[in-house]
């Protein structure tokens, strides 16, 4: 009746007990959901992985509990290494009582994801507990602040993980292909979304990955701009940005297309994005940092003089999240800068926004192989670093 | 050319400067992006308030500059109470120059929201400027960890809040009442989920508030169910539970509806939560605590035999967001338990959940008043408490 999965999940967790040992943490509370995912497949909206050398305690409450056990079920493995904790009152209570039970000393939480009230109350729940300690010299447990544990393992893509993400930027591309249709005068921005939205699901996606973005004319000036009741008109330029989720996996992508004919600085924009777009892309190889690949494209939109008007990074790491590391973008900007390595998947998306012009962004996802990249959103490109030139 | 609002932000400044007194802080600092729009009616994905005594901050990058300026521009007195920044760096050292220039000491933080990475980079970047002190007497500024200084602001809602969430709940309750007919044999749960969505829009949504529920049968069972591919069968029970976000606002609804002849089972335990619906909303008035109200359904279903069938609360605030405070619930659950109070607005949804059986959920959403309640989504109904009888 269950399905022999190839337990994905046993070397993530041999790879979560490696990191723990390396920082000296008898224990790991991973309380991200996409890492408490990554980690047992669990995908519920609440939930505390709780680690420690030979066991894993998944948390959830009442409203989970039927979806974690089929979870855990469908994998004999995961169901032998992973135990079910239902907590009969709030999550901090049981959390506290488990970590007392394990006798853990140095507790390693994701620093990133907690709360300081969240620290602040386990931290003392913990203290008063060892008031009345369970061996008389036990000392009082602490909390240590750790980064990006799980991260750094999500960053590398799995098989499994791959064909998934290689399968969605299919799926998304020949979304793509149809939403040009949509865009036609007279049409308002909020019924071009809906029928993005319409689109992702019908192409097999679960839901979209984030509110999808239809910037007409001046509102295609701001990046972020939310779809509104604006009707296209001809001559507008409309950056279009939309994703979706499939199998928990999140790919991403943008194209700016023209109403009838555009005017002649929207049309030069829109070459030099390109040109930055493809400079980036052709920057994409193991070895490089993920901010010599933003520096490619920023280049490129400099020479246009659109230094100014480039004011995002360049690209995101995508898998269980849609914004998620690799961050690709200016060393300036204080970000972690990543050097690439195979099995990195990331969005490409240089843009150029000019008050009164207007904007253009195009956007596609690679996956960083041995030799240069796999641009997953144009399904059949391959690129070895240099031999496309970007300017 | 601008709309003259009749500035509602003035008021929610002033009380969240009354409240920093209390606390003797010299800067606040909101991060939690609904207590920012609340604020200021900046409604981004990236940003942070600065307040001070006399001045205000609103702190966004360049993807939202536009947005921003649009947003404090529609109201001038939110122009002249506001100052827009744009961080030349990233938002963390920007924040750390600007506290330090204000000579702030007390710097109170959002510690439900704030991260413990940011908090320790923040009390770093203090730190360290601190040794460079502007005045040479300056001590270090410490930040200090609040709870709900807007968030308490935010339970009351005013004049134009209510009647923002009358209107989405009337749109909400227009929509819920062509949802069964969407419920067929044959079709499936994410066929009926894509149905209400686009249909949430039709009606005047910006957007789902949250991801659709649509949950058929066994899968009923599970309150927090995701539709997937399953074909409604004829004696199948469905809980339907969705809502819509209304010009920033969200309101939230749930519906159980049978496809043919139901078991009888199913139809005592539906009748069980009708009637736990019915003396929860009985209960609501000034006063009475948010737990008496879940005490209230839970006392119904108890009597029903449905206690362990009802594992989750009985309600939760609705406004800027879609879960907020009060939260209904036990008061053993360890949530705040808040005297309720006019203006208050919240759903009311118990709910029963029997493997084998199926599940029921019957959800609406109220606004308290000064002697009960009323219905927000069954538009007329006001509820004089202790009228209407509960069991």
């Amino acid at each position: 009746m269950t399905i022999r999965s190839s337990t994905k999940f046993l070397p993530r967790l041999a790879h979560a007990r490696n990191e723990m040992r390396a920082l000296s943490l008898d224990a790991l509370v991973v309380t991200h959901l996409p890492n408490i995912r990554y980690l047992t497949g669990f995908s519920g909206s609440a939930g505390i992985v709780v680690l420690t050398g030979d066991r894993c305690g998944l948390v959830v409450d009442f409203r989970y509990v039927t979806a974690a056990r089929a979870c855990l079920g469908s994998d004999p493995d995961l169901k032998d290494a992973v135990e079910l904790v239902v907590p009969p009152e709030s999550y901090d209570e049981t959390l506290i009582a488990r970590l007392r039970a394990t006798g853990a000393h140095r507790i390693g939480i994701e620093a990133a994801w907690m709360s300081v009230s969240r620290f602040n109350r386990l931290s003392a729940g913990l203290a008063a507990a060892s008031l009345t300690p369970l061996v008389p010299s036990e000392a009082c447990p602490v909390l240590v602040p750790t980064e990006r544990v799980i991260e750094r393992a999500r960053l590398i893509k799995d098989d499994q993980e791959i064909a998934t993400l290689r399968e969605a930027a299919r799926r998304l591309a020949a979304a793509a292909a149809e939403v040009p249709a949509f865009v036609r005068p007279g049409r308002t921005e909020v019924e071009i979304a809906g029928d993005i939205e319409a689109l992702l699901r019908r192409v097999g996606f679960e839901k979209p990955a984030f509110e999808t973005i239809v910037a007409s004319g001046p509102n295609s000036a701001r990046p972020h701009a939310r779809p509104g009741g604006r009707l296209l008109q001809p001559g507008d330029g409309v950056v279009l940005d939309f994703g979706g989720v499939y199998d928990g996996y999140c790919v991403d992508l943008s194209r700016t297309v023209q109403v009838g004919d555009g005017r002649p600085e929207f049309r030069r924009m829109f070459e030099a994005v390109a040109e930055a777009q493809k400079a980036a892309i052709a920057a994409v190889r193991p070895g490089v940092t993920a901010s010599q690949v933003d520096a490619a494209a920023r280049g490129v939109l400099a020479r246009h003089g659109l230094a100014e008007a480039f004011g995002h990074g360049t690209g995101h790491g995508l898998g269980l999240e849609v914004h998620e590391e690799p961050r690709v973008g200016r060393l300036s900007s204080g970000l972690v800068d990543t050097p690439l390595e195979p099995g990195m998947v990331f969005t490409i998306e240089p843009g150029a926004y000019v008050d009164g012009v207007g904007g253009v962004r195009i956007e596609d996802d690679v996956l960083v192989t041995a030799s240069g990249c796999e641009v997953l959103t144009r399904p059949g490109t391959q690129h070895v670093a240099g031999e496309a030139s970007g300017g």
